[in-house]
C-alpha cells in the first residue's frame, strides 16, 4: 500500500501578548490537531515546550511558536485556518506553510497552491517553489510583513527516501518495539540528554519526538516497500557547528536519495563521493530567512529488475 | 500555467486476421481518438502505415498495430477499452500501457492503477514499475499470453525535462512558424527523407509526426515556464547502430534531465561527464521485450533562485 510520507509543515511565530503560547490548555491543541483529522498519541514537555506525539506526524510548541508537521492525507491548511481563526490575524508575526512535492497527489484532499490562495487571503504573503518541477521541489508559503527572525532560529531537515534493503526489512518487521528502533537509530549515542516520546505503528512505520530545553528533533519512518520515506528535523546548531549528525545518519540509513532544506543555516554540506548534489536552491527571504533546498542522490552502478504490483490481478 | 507534458502511451498488436490495420476507415480512428477526449488535427500517410497528428499528441497505425500517445488530461484507458470493445478480446495479441510519473496527478482523472485494473479484467496482464517511487518512474501494463515480437520491433523514448533557458524562450516565443521550429531542431539534417506533419500550439506549444516506409519519429514540445518538457520517441535503429541521434537532440535542447525507455534495444548509452545516470532498470518481460529505463540528470554546480509563483496573490 502507498502512504505518502512527504509531511505537511506550518510553523506559526506569535507576537508577544499571546505568549507563552505553551500555556494554552491541551484542549486546545486536541482541537487544533482534530481540524486536520489527526489525533495526539501522547506528549512530553519541559520548561521551554510541549512537544505532542500524532497519530500522523507531530506537534511541538514554544514559547513564542508552533511547528506541526502532519503527513499522509491530513489536511494541515485546515489546523492553519483554526489557528489564525482562534488568535486572530494581527497575532500571528510570522507564517510558514510548506508541502513536498507528492508523487500520489491525487490522494490528497487539496494542492498547494489551493491551500496557498486560501492563506494569501487571510494575510500578506508570497508563494515559492524550491527545486525542479520535474524533479525533487518544496513549496513555501510566508507571510511578508515585516519580520526579523531570533538568532536561534533555524531548522534543518533531512528527508530520506529509498533506505537500503536491510534497512527496509528491519523497519518493516511487524513485531518490532521502540527500544529495538532507538537502538537501530542509535538516538542515546547520536542525540544524547534528550527526553524521547515515541510510537510504533502497525503493522510498521514509527514517529519519535525528542526535547532538551529549546532544542527538539523529530523522526517519522513510513518504511512501506513501495515508497520508503524516513524524515529527521531539528533545530540545534549542526549547520554551524558540524554536519557530523547528517554523516551518522545517512550511514545507518543508507538511502538512496535525500533532500536537505535549511532555515539560517549557511555552512555547505558535504556528503562525499557517495551523494551527488543535483538540485541546489538558495535564495533570502525578505522577512530575514537564509532558505536552502538542496536534493542528493546515489549514482546507479548496476541495473534495478522492474517493481511488480501485487495489488493487481 | 500547469501542464503535464508527460504523455500516456498505448500500443496493441492485433492478429493476422486483423490486419492491415491501417486500412480501417479514417472514421473508425476518428471515433477512437474523441473516447480520450482528444481530436485529430491531420494525417499523413504511406504504403506502410498513417500517422495522425493529434491535439494532443498522436496516433499511428501500421499493418499489424497501432501506437498512441496522448498528453495532459486526456483519458487514454477510454481509447483501449473502445479498441478491444471494438475487435473483441481474442484480436489482441499483444497490449502495453504507460504511463510517466506525474507531478500533479490530481489533475488526472485516473490513476494508473486504476487504469491497469480495467485492462486487467479484460486479459490477462501484469503491472510493474520501473524506476523509484520517489523520483522519476514509469509504470506499465502488459498482456502476459504467449507471445513472440518481430525482429523490427524496437522503440526508444528520450523524455526531457528543464531544457537550457535559451531554449526555452525561443520555443515560448508567441509567433513561431512551423518552419522557424523545423530548422531550431534540424530535423531535414538529423532525420533526413521523412514525411513531416506538424503543428504550431496558441499560445506555444508543438507538435509532430515523421513517417518513412516503416519508420516513424514522433516529437511533442510543451515549453511552459514551470514544467517545460519535450518528448522525442523513435523506432529507429538508433541503438544498435548508434547513439548519435540522441547526443545531436540533447545537444540542441540541454535538458537539466532525462528519461530514456527503450523497448529491444540492448547498446549501453554513454552521455559523458554532463549527464549522471541516477536510475536504471532493466528487465526481460516474459512476452519477449527487453526493457529498459534510466534516468539522467546534471550535477549541480550553483544554486539557483526561488521560483515565484504568479498566479497567487
Amino acid at each position: 500500500m502507498f502512504f505518502e510520507g512527504a509531511e505537511k509543515k506550518l510553523e506559526i511565530i506569535v507576537s508577544k501578548e499571546h505568549q507563552p503560547l505553551y500555556e494554552k490548555p491541551e484542549s486546545f491543541w486536541k482541537e487544533l490537531v482534530e481540524q486536520c483529522e489527526a489525533t495526539i498519541l501522547s506528549s512530553v514537555r519541559n520548561e521551554k515546550q510541549v512537544a505532542f506525539l500524532l497519530s500522523e506526524s507531530s506537534l511541538f510548541v514554544w514559547d513564542d511558536r508552533l511547528l506541526m508537521l502532519t503527513c499522509g492525507q491530513t489536511k494541515l491548511i485546515k489546523s492553519a485556518e483554526f489557528f489564525i481563526e482562534a488568535f486572530g490575524r494581527d497575532s500571528v508575526d510570522c507564517l510558514f506553510f510548506q508541502r513536498k512535492n507528492e508523487y500520489r497527489s491525487h490522494l490528497q484532499t487539496s494542492d498547494f497552491i489551493q491551500d496557498a490562495k486560501i492563506l494569501g487571503n487571510l494575510m500578506d504573503g508570497a508563494a515559492l517553489r524550491l527545486g525542479k518541477m520535474h524533479s525533487h521541489h518544496t513549496q513555501l508559503f510566508h507571510t511578508t510583513s515585516a519580520y526579523e527572525p531570533i538568532a536561534s532560529d533555524r531548522t534543518c531537515e533531512l528527508l530520506m527516501y529509498d533506505m537500503a534493503p536491510e534497512v527496509i526489512s528491519f523497519l518493516t518487521r511487524e513485531d518490532l518495539t521502540k527500544e529495538e528502533i532507538r537502538n537501530f537509530f542509535q538516538f542515546e549515542r547520536l542525540l544524547p540528554n534528550f527526553e524521547l516520546d515515541d510510537f510504533v505503528f502497525q503493522p510498521y512505520g514509527y514517529s519519535l519526538n525528542g526535547i532538551r530545553g529549546e532544542d527538539y528533533f523529530t523522526v517519522h519512518v513510513t518504511p512501506q516497500e513501495t515508497s520508503p520515506y524516513i524524515s529527521f528535523e531539528t533545530n540545534l546548531r549542526i549547520c554551524e557547528k558540524s554536519q557530523v549528525l547528517l554523516h551518522q545518519i545517512l550511514e545507518i540509513l543508507r538511502p538512496f536519495s535525500f533532500d536537505v532544506m535549511t532555515f539560517n543555516c549557511s555552512t555547505e554540506f558535504d556528503f562525499g563521493e557517495t551523494y551527488l548534489k543535483t538540485i541546489h536552491v538558495q535564495d533570502k527571504l525578505d522577512i530575514g530567512y537564509d532558505v536552502h533546498f538542496r536534493y542528493y542522490n546515489q549514482k546507479t552502478d548496476k541495473p534495478e529488475k522492474v517493481y511488480r504490483y501485487k495489488e493487481l490481478i
